[in-house]
């Protein structure tokens, strides 16, 4: 069974490491107030995110341990992980709700660049009110800057202990797409197979399952992100199925496709192409290769097997504490793939309007080129009946 | 069974109220980008939120009807909601992600006072980056502003349509909860017995449990918003399960606690007194009065019990699409209860250091009076064996 939690040896090498790149990128401080960075940087784990009532800080000095600035809520919490400095106020207090207890914790730092990074660019939010935020750069004699580039170099390359957590609930999911044969039926509506996926992964080990899109469409699916939806599947239909599962925090992300009965030759010729595309990507992620060289190996797939279109943007993603993460297989990304990356191949085509195949996996990179994570889907399509 | 989705009068309804709220506010439009002001506006329902790669936008206009500006990749799903403007861009587009587009929305608008309301305030995280914002503003003559305060007032009062929604996720929750000493053992584990009651809700029909903590602890717990871990139950226990699931979007919020054998009579003292603390609550939110009120009404009864404390802040908060929603019940709040909030009413108090005792029901205001949308927790704790 893969453990829970991750050693105190963790927590100081992602410090340590997140302090070298902070100094690299002349911060003295990074603040994070997002649940995946607060989890990253403190192992604190709560479900109480889903309250969007109180602001929660964890300050990363470029020098030194770290610091919680959290509610009182939090503390008994807070205490049972590695950081020992914790301050706290009595919240939901409107007037002031942690801005001060902030201001000072940040005005007590060493200075040497006078420049402290926040969660302010592409792929983040900022989880307090923009106006505090706002009102906290105006009193501050301090550069309150972007930091989520700084951020994602950190998180983009997973540790050991982290590729372990992804890979098990891979396996999860895995299993259970291996058994939904058995326990979808052609008849289901897409609402029902969900409802059943759902449950074989809470069954099989899966702590939570965020994302569970199942859509179903005449040969293809329109799209791939919302779902699922009451209707009812007909003979000639592809069932997909996506989920984003997590154990102990770390997610997977792939999806699989099932034919109900028999579809169309069109279709059987679009799924063949892009599991070779999948192929492709997975053989191109090497080491030194970029994202661009990435989508590149798998466009050229795509293009020859007649696609008409794609509105997903990007084939295939990071992905870890989140569902998906930087960097994405798009021209122009342009990031060097490094060993320890944790990433999604997600080649996908429409092939006829409003008929989309798409095809995803879960890779490592080592150094030797990428690992499955997941079971890699079946080049044949598996039937519903 | 509970209809999904709303009817185009509903939408009609829910637009034309926050045009004339926004109007008495100053507003020329609100635009929101967080996962539930999308959905509360348009519709629009989806997984993807947990992506955090692409923003996207609804304009609420006060004169005309509303505009999405989204990513191509959720266009055709929005073309089946009730918004019929519709503008996409290609994302990801890490140089211009929709910063244009929705720019030359906004310039298109009627102006009466140049203002626009975003999601800055308190209990809203800006779902874009903050950077985007910022250069969006600059880059305006118009002034965007703190609409938070009127989106909260725009969304506490809810619809037949929407309480419908949540009295349906609180039977689902109520019947498991009353399940649990059936399925859950004295000698579980938190995980285990989590594990039970989320694979038993989604039998039951909830379709997501965002929020389940399992907490233990002997004769009470030490906090209540973060967990399970692997502790196994012991004799004299109190096991505290609470949970936000979901059904169609809308959540319940609401605890129970079971004993473990037998409990001390001061732990037994201090559950009877937070059952007779909500009966307090739930008398006191009626239509005129506040949250004040509310909240000195049960706060009387706790310290009367012999309360040394309580880290939660306040006790109790309104809930719909997300788990915790303005008002709260707190000092100061100030919030004039009407018909149409549904609220939590949630005492704790801490009768000894670390046990910490803590009731929730979920209600809906009428004119009348609160009426339970929960199956009331008994008087008596329940007992795992």
């Amino acid at each position: 069974m893969t453990i829970r939690g991750f050693s105190r040896g963790e927590f100081e090498a992602r410090h340590c490491r997140a302090q070298s790149i902070m100094r690299e990128e002349g911060f003295d401080a990074l603040v994070v107030c997002s649940p995946h960075n607060v989890r990253y940087f403190s192992g604190f784990d709560s479900p109480f995110w889903e309250s969007p009532t109180r602001p929660w800080f964890i300050v990363v000095p470029a020098v030194g341990a770290p610091i919680a600035v959290i509610p009182e809520i939090g503390a008994p919490e807070m205490t049972r992980t590695w950081v020992k400095d914790i301050r706290t106020w009595p919240s939901p207090q409107p007037s002031d709700d942690g801005v001060s207890l902030l201001a000072s914790v940040l005005t007590g730092l060493a200075r040497r660049t006078g420049r402290i990074g926040f969660e302010l660019g592409r792929e983040h939010s900022l989880r307090m009110p923009v106006v505090d935020f706002l009102a906290l750069r105006d009193r501050l004699s301090l550069e309150l800057s972007n930091g989520s580039p700084c951020l994602w170099r950190i998180r983009m390359v997973k540790s050991q202990a982290e590729i372990d957590k992804i890979r098990h609930i891979c396996a999860i999911a895995s299993d259970a797409y291996g058994h939904v044969p058995e326990i979808v039926s052609a008849t289901d509506t897409e609402r029902e197979a969900a409802r059943k996926l759902r449950i074989d992964l809470a069954q099989r080990g899966a702590d939570a399952t965020p994302f569970l899109p199942c859509i179903s469409g005449p040969g293809g699916v329109a799209q791939i992100v919302c779902g699922p939806g009451d209707r009812a599947f007909e003979e000639g239909d592809i069932v997909f199925f996506d989920t984003g599962s997590t154990f102990d925090g770390y997610f997977c992300d792939f999806d699989r496709n099932y034919a109900v009965g028999r579809v169309s030759d069109a279709c059987l010729r679009a799924h063949e192409a892009m599991w070779l595309a999948t192929e492709a990507g997975m053989a191109a992620a090497r080491p030194g290769a970029t994202t661009d060289d990435v989508f590149a190996a798998m466009a050229r797939i795509i293009e020859n097997a007649g696609s008409i279109g794609n509105n997903v943007g990007r084939i295939g993603h990071g992905l870890g504490l989140q569902l998906t993460e930087p960097p994405s297989h798009m021209p122009g990304d342009g990031t060097v793939i490094a060993p320890g990356m944790v990433l999604t191949i997600e080649p996908g085509m429409e092939y006829a309007p409003g008929k989309m195949i798409v095809h995803e996996e879960n890779i490592v990179v080592t150094e030797d080129g990428a690992v499955l994570l997941t079971t890699r889907a079946p080049c044949e399509l598996p039937i519903l009946s």
